[in-house]
């Protein structure tokens, strides 16, 4: 057990004689899911721990329309909805579902808080990882807030320029791009079709070539 | 001093002994800042947590444009950026102005986690009130992100009716729900027309009157 605990991340650097004391007290168990089917619900409540030992898991939710819209996927040794744990309201917004057959490491929340208070070094690392979501989710909500699309297009492509090239490869599609804006796909798509008729970049397929930096800087 | 720290809401039920052991190491102390003074600059590290025993203060932030934007109160009692200080990206997103004069408890990162250490019922609340800004912003992202003008606004309006009325009170201005749906305010201003032409909503002033229920849920 001690091993498969140390292959999630967070735990990794713990005192074994810490988690052979949370093992005794039956606050931490695995569980196997196969491929398809649900790991944790969407709306349900989140009280203990959840993080993949093994496969590949993702995360999906239910939109106004009723269409599933895929969030995020969690690999081996990381944590599901860590920030969602010690909330008040800790529904899940999300379904996890597993991608493959998956081994999830499951652990109360009063386990959490006992090696928290007996390991320095974990009680940062959980603070750490709840505080980055925080700035990451804030961040990308004034991204989103305070942006006009054309403005929100630039700040990105400047933001993936390498080595000074200029031209870009972006992986995600234009309609992930513009969930990622938080923006309807036509008006993003029109917004780049304005910068090619403006001779800033020049768009094809998923490839973005910066024909004048300087007028797209200033768009930031 | 003790009675100082008390007033901030997160340490009110803390032993004195734990207190005083902080004080004594010379880990918490206080400042005061005039009206309209600095008290965290916009990029700055932060590395200590603040937290405002007396006086109200705002947070602001300078938009692409140039232009400030306030983005939230600080009364008496309150965490300023609790969320921010244990992240690996610790520099604030936002400036913290005093809007009166203001005394301002301040501690160490240290503090804070030798009280998680000492105290489970504060770990369980610092851990509790971080957790509930990830699932504010999640939220918030979420319903930004998701869903068309349009529907935000009618699950909006939905989320504002009292008692069966069917007449809402609203506090925010156009600009400020603008703001907080994500998106520019002449558009904005264009739903709420849309919903008055079809008969959905009558909207005079910040009275929101509901004219069709069924056809407004269905927007949702």
């Amino acid at each position: 057990m001690i091993e498969k605990i140390k292959k999630v991340l967070i735990f990794s650097d713990i005192d074994n004689s810490l988690l052979l004391d949370q093992i005794n007290k039956q606050r931490i168990s695995v569980r196997t899911f196969e491929k398809g089917s649900f790991i944790l619900h969407q709306d349900a409540e989140y009280d203990s721990l959840y993080a993949v030992i093994n496969g590949i898991c993702y995360s999906d939710m239910i939109d106004v329309s009723g269409k599933n819209i895929k969030i995020d996927d969690f690999q081996n040794g990381e944590l599901i909805a860590s920030g969602i744990l010690f909330s008040c309201d800790n529904r899940l917004p999300v379904s996890v579902i597993a991608k493959s057959n998956c081994e999830i490491l499951i652990l109360d929340k009063k386990a959490i808080l006992d090696l928290c208070m007996h390991s320095e070094g974990f009680l940062l690392d959980y603070m750490r990882l709840i505080s980055d979501k925080v700035t990451f989710l804030t961040k990308k909500l004034l991204f989103i807030s305070f942006k006009s699309i054309k403005s929100k297009l630039a700040s990105f492509l400047v933001s993936k320029i390498k080595d000074d090239k200029d031209y870009i490869s972006i992986d995600q599609s234009i309609e992930d791009l513009a969930n990622y804006f938080g923006v309807a796909r036509p008006s993003l798509s029109r917004v780049i079709s304005d910068l090619e008729l403006e001779g800033i970049i020049f768009h094809e397929k998923n490839i973005y070539t910066i024909i004048d930096k300087t007028k797209l800087f200033k768009l930031i």
